[in-house]
């Protein structure tokens, strides 16, 4: 009876309770992270993040630039209610910056972007729009293990893995190749389980991974979707983090045609690609009619308010500055700390997959674990934790290969290397 | 075939397509009024909105302050993700604020205020947290009809009505006046038609009354809710906005002893005290645990940035403003032009409610219907909007008593006079 008056007294309904309930391991080392953040003077023994996907590379050129009198410019219009789904200019401003960026075979048009909070809030959206509750999306993994919590949390979508190992058979050039083999695979194994399959979810390019599909797996993907009447949602997030200076990144935008154009939703948005996290802002692009009328008829609840897109719309629309310093310098500086954290990994004995974009090293620990388990992976995790060093280990982004950890590189260089010294110590000394 | 092909087309989940399918009254006029504002010089054609509930009067005395130059410290940390149900030091403001303002009988703990963006989320929020898809909470009709979008479009969640009329039956003192019997009877009526009643969701001060609910009724209503174990949500968002001179809000907060603090559940936001409906922020505050991590695991959706939640913090911290300035200011202009647009409208023989609070003048406008009916209403509303001047029909904010209109009062004189002028001339003269 005191059990039942217990639960009487929080009583939420079902869904609420599932939903406080739920877990999430980014979500709870993170917290963490933010909670006890490492600072050499102030918090010593603080926690050094090398997890959330945060680039702060850019701090000093993008608060030179946001800190620029034309970002004061505050209007009366910003107090009061506005156009939900994006104001006109920041969508005028933004279908010319993807047109231009993503270098896309026709014009975007304004109509067809709409401005949410923040790509997860994106997904979320994009995902109920396509699937019920009990349905899925094709994922390819090891992916960002968000994905799922941003799909499943209200949605009650759910994520079928299409799974890649740093084996290279069936001719695969590359470990965690993704092929069309390998959606074709999923699919049949998730149909053949009597599941609903609604869509395939492509980030691209990829997290944790580092990898840029090609234009030719990419057509391949979308003429698959086409045949089995898939949605594709092209999580693009990453598009202009290509630090990797032979690779093209090819957006689906940017093929020739699209197969399903009201079928092909594309995500992209300002928290990677201009490392401004904090300003909570996503874009969905997409010109499926009823897509869009779905968007403005709950963009009041997801909204990124006009004052924040004001200054986004004045950055996105200074080509000088893009071009001869925040795209040239974020390239530069990324290669640098990806090659210094590559470096000392592969000096410690820890292969590093050749990434091409994002903000990862995605390095392969197993030589550190006596078995290649997943129990020995989060033992080793824990390990790190303890010594206040925060890195992602790949079972939790959902890798069949134990032994992967996601390493954020696109941090300052003296905060990585306090990061590197507290891994070495773990891994060479065992504290 | 060719349907289902056109189906296909856009072919959204069950879910996706109800969502697109909604449609709410508010969204659509609104939406048209945004579109085509009235400008005196640039649009003189353009529709006269005195139907969002907007309070524009203090643009000169928020925009003086909100351009001080203490509002521009940008910071690094603004740029990175946060806490995202609101920073520590937002809360801690926000607590401190409605402590004070709210006169509650205990200190609001900051751990107990959460920040998410806007009070229409903050109640999808909550709705969805206490009632799963097909359960109801009881609702004192008329009520702004947003209310039942913002349970209903995700969440699933209903409303039943408490109706209340202009009758002043069973002893009451007031056209509309809510009692204890009032909530009774709907509780009885709604559980007798088999519907499960998971709480009630309160207005205080009442929008489009204007109302303001005295102690003893809050306590009656809060008892009989603990008596049957059901959630109350008291939206005062109209809190600090309360502008008859002989009036008391009383929040809930403020009451001696809740009868049950973890189902009492306080929204209040910046949309309609502050004028800021722009900067996209409302407050849930609620001693619940559960409901607490039920919102720290969706936060990260509906977060307000932290640029904006450090304008409002060193603006409900800046207290000689508030008290010298802001609230004294504000009262005394919502009072003026209360006092203007109801003499106006009893000057055309239109009766009007004694508000007290909120932003709108509840018009009895039936002299101008030849039947007392919805659609005569509708075709009043038809004709004024053709002559370009908004105001909300009441039976669409679900009154019974057909012939009622919200008209909103905070907004400049001279645009509420051409508003006025509209209304006068197709009352009067038909056109």
């Amino acid at each position: 009876m005191s059990h039942v008056t217990g639960d009487m007294a929080s009583d939420l309904s079902k869904r609420g309770t599932f939903i406080a309930d739920s877990h999430s391991f980014l979500m709870k080392y993170g917290a963490q992270a933010i909670h006890n953040p490492y600072d050499e003077k102030n918090n010593p023994k603080g926690i050094v993040s090398m997890g959330m996907a945060e680039n702060k590379l850019m701090e000093d050129i993008l608060f030179e630039r946001l800190s620029q009198p034309d970002m004061h410019g505050m209007s009366r219009d910003m107090l009061y209610y506005f156009k939900f789904s994006g104001t006109r200019d920041f969508r005028v401003s933004l279908a010319n910056f993807i047109t231009e960026r993503f270098g896309t075979t026709r014009s975007v048009e304004p109509d067809n972007v709409m401005v949410v909070n923040g790509c997860g809030s994106a997904l979320e959206q994009v995902a109920s729009a396509v699937a019920d509750p009990g349905e899925y999306l094709l994922c390819p993994s090891p992916y960002y293990s968000m994905v799922k919590f941003d799909c499943n949390i209200r949605g009650q979508v759910d994520c079928f893995d299409i799974p890649l190992t740093s084996q290279q058979e069936n001719g695969k050039v590359r470990p965690f190749q993704l092929t069309l083999e390998d959606v074709e695979k999923a699919y049949q194994d998730a149909t053949g389980q009597g599941l609903v399959v609604k869509g395939i979810f492509l980030l691209n390019p990829s997290n944790p991974t580092g990898d840029v599909y090609s234009p030719e797996l990419l057509m391949d993907i979308l003429l698959f979707a086409k045949r089995h009447q898939l949605h594709v949602i092209a999580d693009e997030i990453y598009a202009l983090s290509v630090f990797d200076s032979e690779t093209q990144f090819c957006s689906v935008l940017a093929l020739p045609n699209l197969p399903d154009p009201d079928k092909t939703h594309v995500l992209w948005g300002f928290s990677k690609d201009f490392a401004l996290s904090g300003f909570r802002c996503g874009t969905i692009i997409s010109s499926n009619k009823k897509l869009k009328t779905f968007i403005d008829n709950i963009a009041y609840y997801q909204c990124t308010p006009v004052l924040l897109q004001n200054m986004m719309r004045i950055m996105i629309s200074d080509k000088k500055w893009l071009d001869s310093t925040y795209f040239p310098m974020n390239r530069q500086r990324m290669r640098e700390m990806f090659t210094f954290v590559t470096n000392e990994l592969e000096d410690l004995g820890i292969k590093c997959h050749p990434s091409k974009a994002a903000f990862f090293v995605w390095a392969n620990f197993s030589p550190f674990m006596s078995e290649k388990t997943r129990e020995e992976e989060m033992q080793l995790f824990q390990k790190l934790f303890a010594a206040g060093v925060y890195i992602i280990p790949g079972t939790e982004l959902f890798c069949v290969d134990p032994g992967w950890f996601r390493v954020l590189f696109s941090l300052q260089k003296p905060y990585l290397q306090e990061g590197l010294k507290r891994l070495r110590s773990v891994l060479v000394r065992g504290i």
